[in-house]
């Protein structure tokens, strides 16, 4: 192939992952970030923390060989900690067999490691504080802020859920795109719990702290579901945990009730351990809107609130985020651009997919090179045929287990389907749940996954509200009815 | 209540509809409208030239005293005439009982009625070559091309598909606004049956034609179900039918495989009036974007044809058309705008039901300020509250008939089914099918005649794919059947 030039927009995961791949192949890559370098400021609020690096995602580091020193930087996360209203915790391994877990990465972490990486190769050059602003799907010229214009042979948009390159090709570039952007009622803020011994400890991620830093269990995803609403703990490398509650925007349990004072529930029992923490004379010193959020968090999440000293302070400073999904249609302004990761397909966060699925993006489209060489207009349409189906699929799967987390979790008839799904997979190897199919099987499409996994989880829970004891259960029999459908 | 003033966005159909309700109520409109002055200049293309205004229509018209005039300057459209490949036709009933029908109206001549009469209310102001280029959630200033700023109490958005409005709703003015817009595969292109003395005629509507003007039976709505494709005609007050081809972009028979000259199915048979009227020598000196038209008509619409003097001219000067479905929520920013009919709610045009719904939202909002005053803020997000379920049912019915116009209509089932509902409703004074529910009871709204039909519709269509004659049924049976569901 002659030799090719590539303009990125977009510097984060998959923008920087994406330039490996292609300078891998000797293509020339330009990639114009609208912030700063991250490495030389501190990263910008508003994006999580953490992330959940599950197979999928490390098939991608794989090929280019960053896989084993990310996963040196993670924390393992072998099951879902639940945590109850009394503060009784029960373990919901993720899977049946040793071997299949999630990874909590740190985002800055990942994306530093990823642009050290690119910048290995002569070819790739990152371009800060370059704004992209306009995109022309005719001329294939990608307009920025500062007035300069960026034409290669063709340019991929990485640049996330508000892609400028997306809106280009909605706003008359591409004709009859189909877009929808849904909203959940729900936000999201996120909040610390910070090591055991807080001292003037500074991020370093190659710092790895013992599992006696960490003020709950380490290698655990910890929830706390209750109902319509739920929050949620990674653990972090440096001993931390970052929490975030995820709750209606507006309503009786929800953000605005809280911020403007009106969430008050009398307290039926306050231990003395709360009560010391908080106590009745230190809230009247508050505002009502501190108040309210103590009593939330005294309501609902009693036994994190000793964990978080910086509570009422992260919780009135940090941004509340919004949850959308984002779909559209066609991806590619044929040849001229191509959207990857969340410009193409942003999702909800309840599946742990999102970076997983970018990720996955980047290894197919490769892949794609690899066969049918730099023809865009052929690769691009191929690859949104061959994504969209599994984008759509993870997208919807993902909305679905915001209900399973918040609410099913702590349902009976679930947890014993999760038993069950856990003594299976311990006795047949050839056995996935649904959760291990989107996570564990990067060679199973996410379409697959779901429509499998579908079928199971109504057989299983079927199963699993009509008995006691999981222990009982003919697991012979279960393999069975699950091989026939 | 205070005197109010209103800015309305648009002087199409529902603009100038909704700005005589206001009036009548005593609040000014001012009505921005980005085009010229109709009732001066040629009416612009690319928008159907006509409609089917069926009862939740006429109710809206009903309450402005318009129903009557607009009537007798209407075509009544008392079923669908099935066209077969052979030149048969055969008609398919919209209703088992007289006085159910639907007319076609002109859009000009409707819009340029509604125009009049909302000119005779001292408060109504029209602007034309006003186009607004901006909207501000907050102050509620709306920005035109021209420099102007306009700021009333509120600004009510009828500017259509592609409102203005919307998108400074979506683009940050309403924060988590969903949206969605869908394409069909079909466009759309209007073709012209001309009355049947063609004469230096100039289109008067008031000017009325005897029967005899009309090329085919005037009193239905023509039918050339192809299965992948299909095309219409409505006649209009002057003699003509206006026809449109919905046909897909791409593909084997489509607008792409046409105008590239691609498309040349081998003719079977041409019988004589045919073959004299476009004879293969003259083919041969046409283009072969020409001759694949041609090709494709005698294939398809052998018997419109001779109707058709001007097809080639049409066919390669009219635009294509596309045909989109566009949903969205919220409808208002706080008590600033209201988005209402197709700019908060495009449907595709096979219920004949986008500019019903569109007159119905104008009466439905108008009752809310009957009963709630102008307390903007309360009557917008109640009229949303209320209409957008009924928004969305007619949006998912009018896709749907689609499939059931090009195809349905043409299977044998089906019209088994037809001539079921029309004999209960001719037996039963309270039965009505899904069709006469949405078109006929304005009293129903759309999403509970979607649910009732649905359900009606199942269960007929079971009954009728086991029988061979539809007279043999025992009627009281099938009613019985109908009232449990």
């Amino acid at each position: 192939m002659s030799k090719q030039k590539v303009s990125i927009i977009g510097a984060g995961l998959s923008g920087s992952l994406l330039s490996i791949y292609l300078a891998k192949r000797g293509i020339e890559c330009d990639i114009y970030e609208a912030r700063g370098d991250m490495r030389e400021s501190e990263m910008s609020a508003g994006r999580s923390i953490n992330l959940a690096l599950s197979n999928r995602g490390i098939a991608a580091l794989k090929e280019v060989g960053l896989d084993d020193y990310m996963l040196s930087q993670a924390v393992p996360m072998y099951g879902r900690m639940i945590h109850n209203f009394d503060g009784t915790t029960k373990l919901l391994p993720y899977s049946g067999r040793s071997g299949e877990f999630i990874n909590s990465v740190s985002r800055s972490g990942l994306n530093i490691a990823l642009m050290n990486e690119a910048e290995k190769y002569a070819g790739v050059k990152f371009l800060f504080n370059e704004k992209c602003v306009d995109f022309d799907c005719k001329s294939g010229e990608a307009k920025f802020e500062s007035g300069k214009i960026a034409k290669g042979d063709t340019v991929i948009a990485t640049d996330g859920a508000g892609s400028v390159i997306r809106s280009a090709m909605m706003n008359g570039g591409v004709p009859r795109f189909n877009y929808s952007q849904t909203w959940l009622e729900h936000g999201y803020k996120e909040l610390h719990i910070p090591p055991k011994e807080i001292s003037d400890f500074k991020f370093q991620i190659s710092d790895s702290k013992s599992d006696d830093s960490f003020q709950m269990e380490k290698n655990a995803l910890h929830i706390w579901a209750r109902g319509s609403f739920m929050m949620i703990a990674l653990p972090n490398f440096d001993g931390s945990f970052t929490c975030t509650l995820f709750l209606a925007h507006k309503g009786e349990n929800s953000f605005e009730s809280i911020s403007s004072g009106n969430f008050s529930r009398r307290l039926t029992q306050i231990n003395a351990d709360r009560k010391n923490y908080f106590d009745l004379s230190a809230k009247s010193a508050k505002s009502a809107a501190e108040i309210s959020l103590l009593e939330f968090f005294e309501t609902n999440f009693a036994d994190a609130i000793p964990l978080m000293p910086t509570l009422v302070e992260d919780f009135f400073t940090n941004p509340t985020g919004n949850l959308g999904t984002i779909k559209c249609f066609p991806w590619n302004a044929g040849g001229k651009s191509l959207l990857i990761g969340d410009s193409a397909h942003a999702v909800v966060p309840f599946y742990g997919q999102g970076m997983n699925a970018s990720f996955e993006d980047c290894r197919i489209l490769n892949e794609l090179i690899e066969h049918r060489g730099t023809d865009w207009e052929t690769v691009f349409d191929e690859f949104t045929l061959l994504r969209k189906p599994n984008a759509d699929a993870i997208a919807q799967m993902a909305e679905e287990n915001f209900f399973e987390m918040r609410d099913a979790v702590a349902d009976p008839v679930f947890q014993k389907k999760r038993e069950l799904e856990t003594r299976l997979e311990q006795t047949f190897p050839d056995y996935f749940s649904k959760y291990s199919m989107v996570t564990f099987r990067e060679d199973l499409p996410y379409a697959v996954a779901k429509e499998k996994g579908n079928a199971q989880d109504k057989l299983l829970m079927e199963i699993c509200a009509k008995i006691d004891d999981v222990s009982k259960l003919d697991l012979n029999e279960v393999i069975k009815k699950i091989k026939k459908i």
